[in-house]
């Protein structure tokens, strides 16, 4: 069995390029005592990779130059020599890029035999749907007629927020960098959208989409976008820091917001969050997406890329804008 | 009866000056129907006060040129035609820069007949004081062992904030501007302080003054401080934003600090607060800041500039950072 593998080759000097990784191919391996082999059959790649792939420490441990890059998956397991695993079970794994990846049993999570959206688990029943569930209830906190503006709304985490804050009773705003996207976001529901590389003023763009201000703004992208949010926000407001996309290519730091004395004369709270802190807050988010993607409460799209050794490829995607949803790779 | 007073005659363009206010002297006025005069005793001086000098929105109405500067005071009612309050009551008022002052009923508050120190109304047991406990406490939160810095550390907030982290069980570090404050916060308690004028490197200081992190940073003074602050906090670290000297004689905004990634990296939360918002935790602000005094386990000390038409120059010590603890004006 050929294993095809992506490694990252080098540390990304501010935007990623293909030359970063390189792709590899060799013998699948063979299971030790304890281990179990899981084809993988989807991988996700994720916005906050790229951090990762820096050598100085953000959150979390970082890639390691030269071995496969580490990922969320969604594979099967076709042999095990693990008694907590069974060949045939499907798996949500942290392996990474490649056709077949060896594992112990920790990290790994069985998915429900009758789980008709496998890749979904990677996406709005996953990390992604997570992250916007927990940040939007429980740090924007929002309430029935407030208004709450999300950027990266087209995204995985994005298009979550927008959906559960309508389901909350609020009035939403999202940004995203194509019209495309913008159409997507109405027919999800938003009540307002705009096309924040169309929008000369990304100030006025925002006051104009939110003319009676921001309750609660869900930041994915930070830098102006944040600015601009700060601006227009009403008294008491939160923001949710979640993530700064338009920043995670930066070789230099760059300067942050102009408007901070806002913070104070608006009474603002802005809060930063890691969705792997709040384990104990995943049963009730499953129970809950569950219910509305069976209710056709909450939609998703995904936009899927053919090949492992098309990876590094998908994760460009998620800076250029060329994608709408959840950006997966589908194993070959 | 001559009263001097002191009237807003331009609004400052950047830096505040001396030549942005006029003194006037007339009459004492007399009170109508319902109204009492009071003779200002002190006037407080106070940073927020140059926010209120601009002809941009705040968070609170702008003072007007050609008036009497608002401010607090504490002052003796002697006349009085309103049945609220008789001649002699001591009270403290949002009336202004002035000898004598007419004024309503709303707005007064009768201190205590046996008050010791009046000028404390203004500081310590005031504004300024309540503004410490309130955001420490309920937004800073802080546990036994944290590690508070609080900025601005000699004046009437931030020497409040400090001693009360102390009592709470914290490591306490300061920044001032001088080595005689810096002197001032080791004698309070303090378990560490620098001067930041001196400092070099204030992303340095920080960090050699927090070797183990920051738990709360008390923000007095935003800027670069914020910046620096933000490099040192320690994961789930809170800011507590209350002022942000640095910047209120800017005339054009200024970037902000370039590391708001840190806010997501290490999850940090980040809450601007007014305290007139929070009068329903007056009364136990006042029962535990008068006992610590009484106790001794909070000390103050006042800068007392004399002379109503001094006041200006005493507003004005305040960004020259020629004073320590609470800046008072003692009226003739």
């Amino acid at each position: 069995m050929n294993n095809t593998q992506v490694i990252l080759k080098s540390r990304p000097k501010g935007m990623v390029t293909l030359e970063n990784f390189e792709v590899r191919t060799g013998e699948a391996p063979t299971p030790g005592e304890g281990q179990l082999l899981v084809k993988n059959l989807f991988l996700s790649v994720d916005p906050y990779m790229r951090g990762r792939m820096n050598a100085a420490r953000t959150y979390a441990a970082n890639f390691e130059v030269g071995e496969v890059v580490p990922g969320r998956t969604v594979g099967r397991v076709i042999a095990s020599r693990n008694p907590g695993f069974a060949e045939g079970d499907t798996v949500l794994t942290g392996l990474g890029w490649e056709n077949y990846s060896l594992s112990a049993e920790r990290g790994l999570r069985r998915l429900p035999d009758d789980a008709e959206h496998l890749s979904a688990y990677l996406g709005v029943l996953g990390m992604p749907g997570f992250t916007g569930y927990y940040g939007l209830l429980e740090i924007g906190r929002p309430r029935p007629g407030e208004t709450v503006y999300v950027s990266g709304a087209a995204g995985a985490v994005g298009s979550v927020v927008g959906q559960i804050a309508k389901l909350a009773g609020c009035r939403v705003v999202g940004s995203a960098g194509s019209d495309e996207k913008v159409a997507h976001l109405l027919e999800l529901g938003f009540d307002g959208a705009f096309n924040y590389r169309a929008a000369g003023s990304l100030r006025k763009a925002v006051r104009s989409a939110c003319p009676d201000g921001i309750d609660i703004y869900f930041d994915n992208v930070g830098g102006e976008t944040l600015e601009a949010a700060l601006a227009t926000m009403n008294t008491y407001g939160r923001i949710v820091a979640c993530g700064a996309i338009s920043r995670y290519n930066d070789a230099e730091l760059r300067p942050g917001p102009n408007n901070m004395f806002l913070v104070i004369a608006r009474r603002l709270k802005i809060q930063g969050f890691i969705i792997s802190d709040h384990e104990a807050h995943r049963s009730a988010f499953e129970a809950d997406m569950t219910r509305w993607l069976a209710e056709g409460k909450v939609r998703y799209r995904e936009t899927v890329t053919e090949g492992v050794e098309n990876a590094p490829k998908a994760f460009l995607q998620l800076f250029t804008g060329n994608k709408i949803g959840k950006q997966i790779v589908r194993v070959g």
